[in-house]
């Protein structure tokens, strides 16, 4: 989950190389944007289609200025109506099409490579109703996560996901990437939250699966097929999402621990003693906590050590839930598995402690260019894969740092340099992807395949399984000019 | 989720009308089963061919004993190479399958319609490897429920799902079918818990998709695709499933409410204050209080109530639950929700109270012939469908009863008769179909649609929906080869 802060440009103001000169990509043979298709726009929704150079610019480029495409065109519809009214004309004329939520996205997805038109969420923005018995929330696919969260905590409620890039990020993008985050450990994943999707097809036409029921075995799941589908098979329009009830109890405990075995000990120790109570379970190193402090000011009450771990606790009572830390937190000091700790049950104390964990992706983008691998592996293997890379790239790389979702075997792996090389992309690549491939882990948890990881896939999916998705692709889209040159490797 | 005791037979010993006779069914045209078709099953898998009319008729029927094949051929294979050479050659000569799991399936997915051969998962039950450390379990599909919940509580942890049918139905079944059940309310549904699938597909070739991770973003998730697909994409030959710890606290609720108004409001007020420990709330009406009293001589401690509410904490501290637990009852005796009420901590005494719930199937049973439905609704009008229906139906049903999943939405509708009978058929359908698409439901909210259901799919998904699945169905098994007549309607 990225660290990302409202609006944008933190990552400083240099010019980023287009994604096409970067990489040797070429474009596909689809229809070029003329002055009539703009006009079509203009009449279908006026005021809302975006054109010029520095207007389209911050919809071109990636949050991490690492991506840029060369779109001309941003279209923003407000209903699903004007959603299938746009991919009907571009499906008929050839053109290829964008989708784009917050544009929070880390591989690329979220951007053209070459002029496709941008098909922007922003002002798909309603709520379309909150039922307060089943705890259901059905909205736009535009709604900024954060305000959703906002919204449902006055009615006592909370959104099952939860992630850095809150503020600016989609509840469409995150259905359309299956963002994983910080509550997943706790409430599970979008898979089993997302109880109904809209959805436009290439076509034009629209899916209605909208449904508000938590069971339905009525045929195939058509919208599982969507969920992480990035954008290449359907724009999402409204999500129908599973709500749980606002914890009546937080706190959250900030550790050190001395190795990363004392860091898994830990784990196993607290999953048992605080049982269902338990909502997160992150850990970071201390490359990352220096790079907190130092690029964003950030100090820890906890230091000195290799390894921090948060743990949160989330339940409904909380003299329990405080019994329950406790007991755990002397276990843990008694038996030497943590040496340093804090503890917070107030929510400022807890905003800032999650600041630190949260606000790692910020720090790294100070860095300059940032390598960055989302990797799923066997929680014990978890950290070999941090030590093996920082040993085999020696100088060459500024930074090698470690942190994650520990609780879900989720490694973020990021590496800095103060600009893009080949030659050190080399070095990572493909000896990241064979490393993981070799533990059968996950070359993408959760950040997906986008553009930049799309070649990768065979490392984590048998060639059988990359066949039947581009048969998935050709059935639904059969011109391909939904966000293409992403996820999917081409066909051959 | 039905009350299967281990073992067949308790709904009598009278024949049963074959499927293609009561119903008016043609058949498709597939190939008809030839002397050298035997011989080369034979040669593949010796002793593990199944034929004659007496042997194979237990897998022609149904354990409601509502519909009937007419078989003439089981296969046992052992491995998924077994599995993948029965299902080419079927291919290859055009013999339709009937994938088959430990057939406790209740809308007549799990037999043949005709002729189909019958492939069962019965010896595919070896346990392929578990994790303590993630707590995710490798197992072929044939393993049977109860058995992997044995296993695994041996070593502290158990199945995300539970259902009446444990005893007989096996995990690829319940994958198959998307099964709810006891436990949904707490885990989820299988579409979070399951990791990964492997599946034979129509043509005999083999998806890997046995991935051991709990995320992973690389792709469409094509398992997904495949639960809850009833046989009829492919045939799930191994699964990979997350399983909760076992809790170390467990508690049961049995209370007597004097009125539906009453049912909803404590459940209201249970997930309130027992929040993250309530792992189920089920309820049951008087009269099936009445039939499982009645038929299977159960004797229930609460009585005098129009409605039993089954409410079982799970948690990790015995004291604070047992302190929830308390706090509520004390809030729900004094306000009136609850007249009547048991409590049980120990094993023995929970799992009489359990029976009370889960073997209501059974008895209906004993009742004649059941018209059976499974319905997701809003909860505030969950029980008004079996008002309407008792008095739509008046004298002419033996028995109109409603039970179910209250905390997921979800209820079993049963109306039993002395014997089948199409007016009774007419009187009641479309008209429950009609009611929950006018309320939003969902006409099959865990069972599927297997046979009995699937002409009424468009009561709960729109036209285009229905139209993406049979292209899916056509484009992962062309010829149709895969559990024909079943969840779909024919395509046009």
């Amino acid at each position: 989950a990225p660290g990302v802060p409202r609006g944008r440009g933190c990552a400083g103001s240099r010019e980023v190389v287009p994604t096409c000169e970067r990489y040797a990509v070429r474009r596909l043979p689809f229809a070029r944007l003329a002055d009539g298709d703009v006009a079509f726009f203009e009449r279908l929704m006026p005021g809302r289609v975006v054109t010029g150079e520095e207007e389209v610019k911050p919809f071109n480029v990636d949050w991490l200025k690492s991506v840029r495409g060369c779109s001309q065109l941003v279209l923003k519809p407000q209903t699903t109506a004007e959603v299938s009214q746009i991919l009907r004309y571009c499906h008929e004329r050839n053109l290829a099409v964008n989708p784009q939520g917050g544009n929070t996205g880390l591989v690329g997805g979220s951007v053209p490579v070459f002029d496709e038109i941008i098909l922007s969420t922003a002002l798909m923005n309603q709520i379309i109703s909150f039922d307060k018995v089943s705890g259901i929330l059905v909205c736009q696919a535009g709604c900024v996560l954060e305000r959703l969260n906002e919204y449902l905590e006055e009615q006592g409620f909370i959104m099952p996901l939860d992630l850095g890039a809150k503020g600016s990020c989609h509840i469409g993008g995150n259905v359309a990437t299956n963002a994983g985050g910080l509550r997943l450990l706790r409430y599970g994943s979008l898979r089993g939250t997302v109880l109904g999707l809209e959805v436009v097809l290439a076509d034009g036409s629209t899916l209605d699966c909208l449904t508000s029921l938590r069971k339905d075995n009525t045929g195939y799941d058509l919208k599982q097929l969507f969920i992480g589908s990035e954008g290449t098979l359907g724009v999402i329009t409204a999500v129908s999402i599973l709500c749980p009830q606002k914890p009546k109890a937080v706190n959250l405990a900030f550790l050190g621990c001395q190795s990363f075995a004392k860091v898994l000990e830990t784990f196993t120790t607290c999953r048992a003693m605080l049982g269902e109570i338990l909502s997160a379970y992150e850990f970071m190193d201390e490359k990352c906590m220096e790079l907190v402090e130092r690029h964003l000011k950030l100090s820890s009450p906890v230091t000195d050590s290799p390894f921090y771990v948060l743990i949160e606790t989330s339940g409904s009572n909380s003299t329990h839930d405080e019994e329950k830390l406790n007991s755990f937190l002397e276990q843990a000091m008694a038996s030497g598995l943590v040496t340093d700790g804090t503890v917070a049950t107030d929510d400022k104390k807890i905003k800032v402690l999650w600041g630190l964990r949260e606000r790692i992706t910020e720090a790294l983008t100070h860095e300059g260019y940032v390598y960055k691998y989302d990797i799923s592996l066997p929680v014990g293997k978890l950290y070999d894969l941090v030590t093996d890379m920082r040993a085999r790239l020696g100088q060459s790389a500024k930074n090698v740092v470690g942190y994650g979702h520990l609780g879900d075997g989720n490694l973020h792996l990021n590496i800095t340099a103060e600009s893009y090389s080949h030659s050190l992309l080399d070095a990572i690549e493909p000896f990241v992807y064979e490393w993981t491939a070799r533990c059968s882990g996950s070359i993408s948890a959760e950040h997906g395949l986008g553009f930049k990881k799309k070649q990768f896939i065979q490392y984590s999916k048998p060639r059988e399984a990359v066949v039947l998705m581009q048969q998935f692709k050709a059935m639904l889209d059969p011109k391909g000019i939904l966000n293409p040159y992403k996820m999917l490797p081409s066909a051959p």
